[in-house]
């Protein structure tokens, strides 16, 4: 990688200094690992394949309603954050793609931003559109809702908007657009809670038909926030009907913070994949509501719940398995690259013990209803510290043994601090 | 009817001396609606046709693990349960149906139930089947699930007996077989949840093919309880798409306790009604989890949204609208008979607000994005006190203007402490 | 009212055209309640009595981390908005006070901001002060807390608004301080949950110790947001324990929706009564978090219980009864005034319903575990439409039978979008 | 040990099968943790030392008010429960002590008892009462609460027991009693939110002044069930509040299952503690209410950080700290042995990796604001694979590498299978 915006020779002592230590720890979870008959080479090869996109919009500071608070040399920009995205990729080894934002990543030349990428050794993810703001000079406002707006106006202007997603997508070498959409509801009775998703409904079938024929069009639902009544597409169930609705390339994107409390995600995954719909996933994690906090920070019992689910999905495929994985998280309080790397790895990890799971033995207590043995495969898988095989396998691919460290010591952030405009105070909008 | 438990004459002269405050009331709320356009005769009309169903296990005392506080005079059998449920109906004029539960109301003769039912002034609607739990007997055991179990013995069991239900429900001139299995698991990998979802759909699709060309089977989800982790049909979404694969003849049924915290239930039933599945409630209330309180208790707006949804399905029917409604309590701190008397005030009394709700008004102020006007439109009737309509709809048809009141004056519940068999201590389970 | 913002002839014509439907709805009610021993114009006295406060920031329009929309006519100082709530008092006579906030309400000159509030016919309540967001030139970041920061220089500089807050305050006549503050951390780690909470206090105390000697300071507790692992005064009972470590003048104020799902809010302010702590509340509604709905918009029940709490606590003084009471809404898709309109009703009509319960009949049920009845005693009170004892009581202040309608009709939003400068869109924060 | 259940022999060629294995993985953890800085044997000898009851009704099958499936096998009176817990902790050598439960466990010899659990390696812990169900013969009934009761009757029999159960507890060598009561209410109005707190006060100070100088009274508060609309003690504001009153002997004990969603459970921990209160801890997880599952099978993350609270208590004792363990779990489908063979090793696996977090480390990274830092300082202990450390405690205490194996090569259960009397159907309550 020409581009690579870090020193490669700086990545390679920081691994040189810290390979015996490494060696020693990969080495003995290899013989720990193979005595249950798992190869470990095996599994960091399939750790090494696995990838997840990162949001160009997740490598700037996020804030709540009450403030934001940024940090020097946050990237302004859609150039600044592909070189923090490829920061992020280059350390890591896990996030090759970006998922762009339209307006927000707007240029005005589409073929030379994914050179630009292409440069930085990162491709496009799925795009996504914006009806929930509206924008200087925007002719209708989103202010009552975009797809299931009552003005027809309105809602001509949000399909338009996303067709041209589709259409920079395009140019981008992106294969999806994933559609949110805020709307919804403050007060009992303010819409038609019927006559609102037909709406929608009739909306998004237009931006379906745009779609080109290797495309899919991801539904991501969310319970609430903006709208803190109802919101038009608020579950799994809505998202499943509607892309039911809509056709084959419809699927359901699960982000793991748009739930009710308490819900079992790793089963709305496998109901799902059951029935033919499992899209894709916004990473990140919660305790509360929409935190979007960093992934596997809270409960990364979930997380691996949930990738035990994707890989049993991945063994019975039914209708075909091909999700699409994004980080999505709110930075508030962090370096958005230190979240972003830590996040990743989290993510993989996941996957790693997922994939060391003794399955035999798995599905042989589950077919002897033998719930303690059953139980005792996953958490075997589980609590195995899987930290050296995703190491090893970001070294081999040029990346750093330990990505929050290397990157400290590269300056970046420094460095970019004495480059980059200030951002403003995030005032908060209460 | 000849056979009705209580002294025609008592509530008369209860009546008697009600009259005229009520007739005052009455007429005071007929002006006030008549200034809004509303006709209270037209209401009452509505109101007096409204009816919803008791379930015979809820004459009696209900409990918790922990324990069960039985109170003298509580029934033990169908057939004294049969005479309470009369006395609801004959007292609250809403319930004229009663909604039995196989074994709990086995008989040997479903015949004479049916005309010692009939006597007493009450039918049979949904039949209830269970295997949550083992009976004396019983050649497979539920413990690790039912229609979903690994075991085909279990499932083929299960089966059976509902089958077995849908025959007695022949017999009893039901329409309808409500189905709600507890099976799930505790713990993490305890089941394949795909698989256990293929086994429980093809296990129902046994039941759905003996079903009657004018009978209904109402699949009932619940989020959790009995089982702790997982459930098979856990929401909606689950029930949906279960009801779609088995046609046409499934419907959804909504029990309102049932639902994940802060979820908007009434946008669920909009949610089936859209996709032509709404096809039942069992109406309770909750505060935190399944707790079978008594409806409207708690929530009462909530339970008046869910009718303001049913109203506007009954106008715009779409697919059809015909949903079966039932009372599901727990009764562990009253009077079985009155908390129904009082339950079934409380629903028939949200039916009759979303009957006032100015229509025009709300439509108008929708298409308009009026928010607050739409939200006053349904405020102003749910803020209306309606029981002067529910009292004189009582009455006309021949109950009580004051049921609870009416009911204790009659002595009821110290008479059958005096002849029913006491029921024992209900130790708990823990 | 010399400076009363609207025509009071305007007023007396809406309420002309009203009158004689409202006092036979007034009259009817009166029959029916004396009926039950409640005399309606002692109900009546008591609801004029009756006020509750504004927040100043309450007259604009809100929004969340993705958008806000404003609307014309917005007021974008602390003058137009002393107007804005003005008008509010006018039309509903509910709200004599404003709750300031800082610095966002900063004048130079406070004397005269109050002559100008009184002249409107407004006084101040409870000062707020705001340690959550950044103020350009600020010398301290609250990037990492404020009163329970690390970085001593952070909480002296927290402390030191505070207590200028205190000062603006008594110039503004108030007579209390209200403290939130959204210390608190996104990572398990991230701060000593022990050490924040010390610090908290040590720096609250500082406050504490500069109130005059007839000022309160409400501690104002809210489970999360903007910190999403832990908030160091997250929940009643943190915030209990503070007030009893800083003090008699130190209480607790209760937000509606700063709870966790599913809490027994009348309860806790039941308990904070109990211990001699209940300070005041912030009303508002919600039904997923903090979503700052209007007033018993989503669970007018529960807003019922809590009067019915406060009523109970006026008849029960133990150590004292004096609460603050303010509404704290987002108006993110009404017109703030009509929001504080239709909220002072609701808030207003909850506390009369919470009078008419016929208290003996309530504690009688009581005290005989007669549960049926101590619930019908409340669920009388709460069905009883109070419409016409709020109107009449407004009426007869000087204020509008239908608040909303008249301020529709006086074209204020409209002449004001002419004379105000226009507020910018509100980008969102994400 | 003479009298334990299980041959010594077994277990020595278990762990013999497995030494060679188990000590190449500790030694590799040894080294992994030498480069960390920290002492794997040091470690080690604190899991050692390290226990936690089991409680005499977890020995037996739990189950819901729906249906309870029991074992062949289970014990069914108090000598078998203390025979199966002896198995519990002569495999897993972390249980060696039980929690009684009165009436359940009630002989007429205490001190005989106390002889026959000794010989089986088992001492006493924390005694708890039962006033949540009324037992056969007892002159009053708790359906209306018991120590905060209206009637002065039931109030006086709830202090008795508890009186009692201390003196029981004296006999067995007990140093705590621990009173959970259900005390509530299922609809609004039902009881003074005020005066039922005062009672239970009143009561509990009565049991409180019976205590022997060195016994703690642990009060234990849950959100809801069995009563579901309010609880005397629902939350841990209202037991400290009640702690307070009671007296320096009086602690708070929290069992994990007992809270609202969402809530940060390690904060109340850390809370309880700064304000001297902390008392114990009743483990189990859950996903949705009181679940009661298995310590650490849903969300381990938590229990660790619950344990990371309790390594910074012992570290800051501030007033003290001596909290009380137990395990209170419903195994409803498992083997009750193996559920607490798995949960010891749980809650014993969060004892230890909070151990080996890098403390130095953390607090640095909390005092700089370094975020990323604090959060990898307690992620790194997190995701260390503990196992090595727990099952070379455990063999060199005497116990198994492997309990479940080497208590399911042991055959107990079968035996108990054909000596114990079968336990009946639990039909369930409803």
């Amino acid at each position: 990688m020409a581009g690579a915006p870090l020193s490669a020779d700086q990545i390679e002592s920081h691994n040189a200094a810290r390979l015996e230590a490494l060696q020693d720890e990969y080495d003995s979870l290899g013989r720990a690992l193979a005595r249950r008959g798992v190869a470990i080479d095996a599994i960091k090869a399939r750790v090494g394949a696995f990838s997840v996109a990162t949001p160009t919009w997740g490598s700037g500071r996020g804030g709540t309603r009450f403030a934001k608070f940024p940090i020097p040399g946050e990237p302004t920009n859609i150039h600044e954050k592909l070189e923090d995205c490829a920061v992020v990729q280059q350390l890591g080894r896990a996030t090759p793609r970006v998922s762009p934002h339209f307006p927000w990543d707007h240029v005005s030349d589409y073929k030379a931003l994914r050179e630009e990428a292409a440069e930085l050794g990162l491709g496009f993810d799925a795009v996504n559109s914006n009806t929930f703001q509206d924008q200087p000079g925007q002719p209708h406002s989103y202010r009552n809702g975009s797809l299931s707006a009552t003005d027809a106006g309105v809602r001509a202007q949000a399909v338009e908007h996303n067709i041209d997603c589709i259409r920079i997508g395009e140019e981008l070498g992106s294969k999806a657009l994933t559609v949110w959409v805020g709307d919804g509801t403050n007060f009992p009775g303010q819409q038609d809670l019927g006559a609102s998703l037909d709406r929608y409904l009739e909306a998004a079938a237009e931006i379906y038909a745009a779609l080109p024929g290797d495309w899919r069009m991801l539904l991501e639902h969310k319970m609430y926030e903006p709208a803190f009544y109802s919101t038009v597409i608020s579950d799994w169930g809505s998202s499943i009907l509607a892309a039911q609705q809509l056709g084959p390339k419809a699927k359901c994107l699960v982000d793991l913070g748009h739930h009710a409390p308490n819900v079992n995600i790793e089963q709305i995954v496998a109901r799902l994949h059951r029935f033919g719909k499992l899209g894709g996933f916004h990473f990140n994690d919660s305790k509360y509501g929409d935190d979007d906090l960093d992934s596997g920070s809270i409960n990364p019992h979930q997380l691996f719940l949930v990738f035990n689910e994707l890989v049993e999905a991945e063994l019975s495929p039914r209708d075909g398995f091909d999700p699409a994985y994004m980080i999505d998280q709110s930075h508030n309080v962090t370096d958005p690259i230190e979240s972003m790397l830590s996040s990743a790895e989290a993510i993989v990890g996941a996957y790693a013990k997922a994939l060391i799971v003794d399955r035999e033995a798995l599905h042989a207590a589950q077919a002897a209803n033998d719930t303690m043995l059953a139980f005792q495969a996953l958490r075997q898988a589980y609590r195995t510290d899987v930290t050296p095989i995703l190491a090893m396998a970001r070294m081999e691919a040029g990346g750093a043994a330990e990505p929050i460290f290397a990157y400290r010591d590269s300056g970046w952030r420094e460095r970019k601090a004495q480059e980059r405009r200030p951002v403003g105070l995030g005032a908060g909008i209460v």
